[in-house]
This record gives structure tokens, C-alpha cells and sequence, in this order.
């Protein structure tokens, strides 16, 4: 076919390409890297530029900008709304990788780099498939309007900002993006369900000022000591988070869903491996997959406070702190579980301690109808375009626009993930498969050829 | 007074000499400050031969030199051993220090430096008595052993090797030091009791890598967590130590020293608006002061894990720490109470997760009988030197020394303290108060002198 013709003749564009897009450390969740975040939103409008897009923006917001692009030569045709988010994670403990995160290296098949797979590297498919289809065509064969983000993993604030004041610049007929993996290796997969995501951090104060343990240990109250019994009391027994209305708008599971994810070729050995755990654990009477996709949970992400150098100190320090984050299910209301946990932490603190309570991203979760046709077409163009069937999943992760635009506009949201569950994403090593890279390459450019026959406007 | 006025005379002189040896940061707790903590011992032992000591040396041993001297000009006199140390704690965090830690400065009466109270200051308050009596008549009026050690903060194994190994070298009729703090200002104080100390860590792993916590959470043992759940669980609602076994050993209180503590001019109100805590707690059924002195602890140090920066990283960490310590009272074994929090540990974890615990120092606790006559002519020396009456109080820190020389020599253990609760010791802003410092001086000289009529031998 001449499509994969194009793409075979690519490959090694398409890499280099990706390479440069890689090598840029948008990290944005820390504002020393401001200047690179921005050299990544600016390496992207080029790169729409490049393809051919005759209206690409750079969109100023109070955080980072948005990079926007439209070319409609379809009047009859749908309208494609592509995302992608051109920041990344902090790539610390850097001493946990194997090569630099910020210089892309290929091992074994495989392309290691902070942002391999979330996002840049996905993203890319998508950039990679419209040059194919541009190459081919002259122009893409429906109308595109691509809209990526460089703050995805700080909440998206500027994202929904623009959403709400420019509604009419983001109308589609559908929404399509690639953040999600896919189930185990080898099984294409579409995504209709993801988990909401509230992020909190407190802070607790004991004394004024650090105190000598020996002096003062036994008789004043340790932060440290109450940051871990407040934690070890917001689950109970049975692994459920313990907020009094946590669990109260949770939709239950149907049987025949339930059926359905168990069904799926999910492997609990496999999954013990890839994660290295010594044993499994969550809430009572949940299978894992069950527990990854479709329970709310609560975990922390980080903790610290007291002496954490070398040797001993013996300190009862004045502050301790953790971040910690909710995962949302439908149809909870991030507001409202902020709210709860806010209440419950201020219950559960002793009056010995004061506390300093942040909300720092918040996010909805999502849930689809994945018998619509446009999902049909999107597995028919993944098992195309690697030669095998594909299949529905949801996922644990969050892709808080995925939910504002299925909230806003009620169109339908495609989610092709090539990732996999152990490339990393968020930790060291992270990585893509080269060959879910090109044969991603080779899927996204025939859904978007296949969406030429969709009715517009559903 | 004669040696009034030599004090007096030498204001200056003995506080540049202190100055001199503040500056040298000597923390033994990081090894990277080696060069530094091998500089104080040199700067004591030149010390002591500025003094007029004949005999001083510098002991290798595996960590940090230990200086030893001696001075025995009368043969029928009793022979004191003087012991302090010369390594400090850290300083960080840094950023709340209001003079650099290093760099030694008066404010409003008080010496604000790292060591200005623990021990460097309270030892050389030793230096300037002995300089002084020495100036008067030539040589001391008793005979003196000096051990100073760089090793305090990390548990002194060297010292205890040194114990072992030339227990004729430490032979003495009393051990002096002053390394203990006053109740009030304005309340000599001897110490008669100290709590011991056992220092650990632990290692919690989960995951093998850290992971994306929408991807993994809540079907995998998040360490954070599980961290945070045994601490909860090593503490019982009345504030007890949750460890079986763990108070098995310990001696009640009797009804006397109860009343002894309870009549010592100490303020609940005070001790609040010093340490700043909104509201006290600690084991049910005891006072402040008994929870401080006569009651074993387990404080949290430290604890760290996961993402600890800027912003949100949602990531389930593989691993978390925290260094903790049991605060001990007579009659509580050390090595035995190692393996009781050893054993619960192990008990508390859930298979899920794997673990590392280490001891990394250990002290014994010490209780004395303050009614020998020693005790008396020390609370004489204070109360002259003050110009008004000293008490007796116990101590909730530890100096595993005293509880040493104790076990092996049985002999009277007399603890002059000249810090104040309030001076931070292990913590920003460490400082000694200059009228402490020079009534420290004209105490213990005098002490030395009384110490010509004391029996020898016991």
C-alpha cells in the first residue's frame, strides 16, 4: 500500500524528528525550566508549520502557551480536534537511568527518553501520520484542529482558561489523542474510561522550630508521628479510602463490564513481574483490573520532614509535609472530594498541630460509549495497521481535557494508546517501542483516511 | 576574690579562644566534613597544652581522633576525669539560622553559633576554669585526666573501644562534664539522670520502580503508605509505645521523686511558648517533666519518599525511609530493646513489601544517688558561682558516656549543665547565654577547688 510506502521511506525522518523533540526538558512542574517549556511549545508550531498547516498559533497564557493550528480543506468533511502535551515529568531519581532522560537513546527496539511515552512520543505518532497523509495527499483527507498543551502535568490550568473563552476555536466532531497505553504487549487498544485525578499537598507544624528529641521527646507532639497516623487512618481494613461520602457518587460496576475486563487478556503474574512487588494488594472484593480502572483510590506520592541525611539526628522536627492525590471514578465531583478530604483531615488532626491544606491540580474522570461507530473505525484502523485485533480497555491514568470535552461538547473522545504499562511513564527509563511507534504511525494515518465516511455532526 | 578576678580579667581572651573553636564545623554525622572534625581534635589538644598540661595526646581510632590528657601534680588528691566532645550536630536547614551557623555572634547577651551549647561551649567553660586555676596557683588544685571525643553525635564507638581497651587511662574518683542544660534560666541545675537512646532506620521497598500512580495505583503496596501505617501502629491511643515487652524492664516511679519533680520550678506555660506547639501531649498518666526525664519514647527523626518537590508527580515511589529513635530509662537494655522493635516490625509489615532495618547507635540510660557528698560540694560551687541556689533534675537526652563509666567504674557522675532548654541545641539558632558561660566558669573552678577535701577513692 502506498501509505506504508511513505512511512517505510520515513523511518528515519520521523526518528530524528522525534530525537530533537525529546532532547527539549519541558519539564512544568518545575518553573526553572520555564524557557525550555517554552522551546518545545515553539519546536511544535514549527513542526505543524512543516507539515503544512497554513493557520499555526502561539497561544500566550498566564502559564505556558498553547500551541494551536487549523487547515480545513473539507467543507463536507468531520473535523478531527487532535491533543497532545508537549511537557513532561521531572525525570529525578536521575541516578535510576540507565541513559540521560533528556538524550534520546534506542536499546533493543526500544527509545529511551523522559517523554518517550508521555506525551511527545504519542503526540508524534500523530505529527508522523499527517506528514504521511500531506505527503500523499497534498493534504490531510479530513478537516484537523490541533491543540497542544504545555501543562498537562500541572493540572492544564491555561487549557480549560481557553476553553471556556474560546469554545468555538475547539469545536469538532470528534476528539482524538494518543496518552493512554495499551494493555499487554502485542494487544492494540482503545481506551473509554479514564480516572478522574484530585492532587493535594499538607503541611503539618508541631513546634515553632526543630526540637532536640532527647529534650523535648514525650512530651510535645511530633509531626512526623501525626502525619503517619492521619495517613494510616484515611483507609481502613479492607483497603477502602476511610472519608465518611468518599465512595457515595460512585457508579457500581455492571456485571456484564465486569465480564467483559476479566475477559481480557490480563496476566496478575505478568503484572506482579513488570511491577516487582513481592505481593498484590487494594480493595477488598475488586479484581486488580478492577482496581486499576474503575475504583477511586487514595495514595501518597511523596513525604518529608526531620533529619533524612547521613547518619543520625535526633531531631523532632517543627513540619512535616506530603503530597498525596485521590483518583476519581464516575461520577464523582473532584470539588466536592476536596472538599470531604479537606473536612476529614481537619477532623482526624489532633488540636496539638496546625495544618496548611492545598489543592494543587484537580481533574474529572471520564467514561465512553465505545459502540459508537467512530471507535468501530478506530479498531478496524489499528488491527490494519499492525495485523492484528484490538480491543477495549479503560485506564487508571488521567487525562483531565479527555473528560472537560466529552463534559462541554458531548463529542466522542478516541483514544489510541501505544504505550505500554511498563514503559515507565512518570519514573526512570521511561521508554516506546519502536515498533508501537511505526506501527501506530501506520494505524492513526489510516483512521484518519477511514473518518472521510463519517457522518459529521453525530 | 582572687580568682574572680582572674575570670574576670580573661573575658575577652576566653571568649575569642571559644570563638576560635565554634568556627570549625566538626560535624562527625557527615563524613564529608572529616578534614573539619580532625581539625577541632587538633585545635583541643593544643589547647591543653597552652594550659600547661604536660601530657596530651591524640588517639587514632577507626572514625575521629580521641585527645586524652593529663595533669597529676598531687599524688593524695583525687584525680577528676573530665570528658567532652568536640563534634556538633549538622546545621540544616540552613535558610533559618539568622547568623551562619559556623561563624560565631553575639546577640543581646547570647553566643549564637553550631556547638555554642552542645558541647563545644559548655566544654570550654572547663578549658577557662582549669586556665584560670592554673594561672592562680600554677597547676590545678586537683588532678585531672581530660577525654574529649569526636564521635558524641554518632553514637562514640570509638570511646567505648577506648574504654575497653585502656581502662586504666580513665581511672578516676568523679567524672565531670557539662554537656546537660539548666531547668529554668536562672536555675543552676546537676543532672542526676539521663535517658539512653537507640537510633535506627528502616527501608520499606514495594514496586521494584517507582510507578505512575494512576497506571498502578491502588492494586499495588504503596510504601508511603505502608510507612505510615506501621507508625501509626508503634504508638497506642494513651500515647504508649505499642511494642510488646518494650516497658517490661523500666523502673516505676516513686512517689518521692515524684514529688521532688513535681515541686521544681517548672511552667507548663513556659515550656509551651518555647517549643511553640499549639497544644502538649505524650503518655497518659504522667506529668511533663516525667514524660521528659523518666518515661522511654519513640520518636519519628525523619521520614522521606516519593516526589518531595515543586509541583505535583503523580508516581508511586519503590521505596521509603525514616530514621527513628527509643528514648530509654533505667532499667531498659538497649540491645534488648533493638530487637523488640525488631521483631514488631517485622510482625506489623504485610508480606507485600520488603524491608531494611538498621541500628545505628545505641546508649544506655543512668540514674544516680545525688546525695553522695560530691553532688553537695557541686551544688555549693554552683550557688556560689551563680550567687544563688542550684537544683537537682534529671535529663531526657542521652550521653551514653556517663551511663558507660557508670556500668564499669562506679563512680560519681557529676553533670553540671550551663545550656538552656530554649538554646537549640541539634536545631537553628544554637546558642549559649555569655552569663552562663562566665557563672560557668566561677562555678566550676570553684567546684575543683572544693574538690581538695574530697576522700579519694570513695
Amino acid at each position: 500500500m502506498e501509505l506504508d510506502a511513505v512511512i517505510e521511506s520515513h523511518r528515519e525522518a520521523y526518528l530524528t524528528d522525534l530525537f530533537e523533540f525529546l532532547r527539549i526538558p519541558s519539564i512544568s512542574t518545575q518553573s526553572a525550566y520555564r524557557p525550555e517549556v517554552e522551546r518545545a511549545a515553539h519546536w511544535v508550531a514549527q513542526r505543524l508549520r512543516t507539515i503544512g498547516f497554513p493557520t499555526v498559533e502561539l497561544i500566550a497564557t498566564e502559564l505556558y502557551p498553547l500551541v494551536y493550528a487549523e487547515w480545513k480543506p473539507h467543507p463536507g468533511r468531520p473535523t478531527v480536534l487532535l491533543y497532545g502535551h508537549y511537557d513532561v515529568q521531572p525525570p529525578e531519581p536521575l541516578e535510576l537511568w540507565t541513559s540521560p532522560p533528556f538524550e534520546p537513546t534506542i536499546r533493543n527496539g526500544h527509545l529511551y527518553a523522559r517523554g518517550a511515552a508521555d506525551d511527545k512520543g504519542q503526540f508524534h505518532i500523530h505529527l508522523a501520520a499527517l506528514d504521511a497523509l500531506v505527503r500523499l495527499g497534498g493534504r490531510p483527507p479530513v478537516n484537523f484542529r490541533v491543540l497542544v498543551e504545555g501543562e498537562e502535568e500541572v493540572g492544564s490550568p491555561s487549557l480549560y482558561a481557553f476553553l471556556r473563552q474560546h469554545a468555538d476555536r475547539v469545536q469538532a466532531d470528534l476528539l482524538v489523542l494518543s496518552d493512554t497505553e495499551m494493555l499487554p504487549p502485542g494487544v492494540q487498544s482503545i481506551t473509554y474510561g479514564l480516572r478522574g485525578l484530585n492532587y493535594y499537598q499538607i503541611e503539618i507544624t508541631g513546634p515553632a522550630r526543630d526540637l532536640h528529641s532527647g529534650v523535648f521527646g514525650g512530651a510535645v507532639p511530633n509531626p512526623l508521628q501525626i502525619l503517619c497516623e492521619l495517613f494510616a487512618r484515611l483507609h481502613d481494613r479492607n483497603g477502602r479510602v476511610a472519608i465518611p461520602g468518599f465512595y457515595d457518587a460512585v457508579a457500581p460496576l455492571a456485571r456484564a463490564e465486569r465480564r467483559q475486563l476479566a475477559a481480557l487478556p490480563f496476566s496478575e503474574r505478568r503484572f506482579r513481574q513488570q511491577t516487582g512487588v513481592a505481593g498484590l494488594s487494594g480493595e477488598k472484593g475488586y479484581t486488580t483490573l478492577e482496581r486499576l480502572w474503575c475504583r477511586p483510590t487514595l495514595e501518597l506520592n511523596g513525604i518529608w520532614g526531620g533529619y533524612t541525611g547521613e547518619g543520625a539526628k535526633t531531631v523532632i522536627p517543627s513540619r512535616a509535609w506530603a503530597k498525596f492525590s485521590t483518583r476519581l471514578v464516575p461520577h464523582q465531583d473532584p470539588a466536592r472530594i476536596a472538599r470531604l478530604v479537606r473536612q476529614q483531615i481537619r477532623k482526624l488532626l489532633p488540636p496539638s498541630v496546625r495544618h496548611r491544606f492545598e489543592v494543587l491540580s484537580t481533574g474529572r474522570p471520564w467514561v465512553a460509549d465505545y459502540r459508537q461507530p467512530v471507535f468501530q473505525l478506530a479498531r478496524q484502523a489499528l488491527s490494519e495497521g499492525f495485523g492484528r485485533p484490538a480491543v477495549f480497555i479503560r485506564e487508571g491514568g488521567s487525562i483531565p481535557f479527555v473528560a472537560e470535552i466529552d463534559r462541554r461538547f458531548h463529542i466522542p473522545c478516541v483514544l489510541m494508546g501505544f504505550g505500554l504499562p511498563d514503559e515507565n511513564a512518570h519514573a526512570p527509563d521511561e521508554h516506546l517501542a519502536l515498533e508501537n511507534y511505526f506501527g501506530g504511525i501506520r494505524s492513526v494515518a489510516r483512521f484518519y483516511q477511514k473518518l472521510t465516511g463519517l457522518a459529521r455532526g453525530r
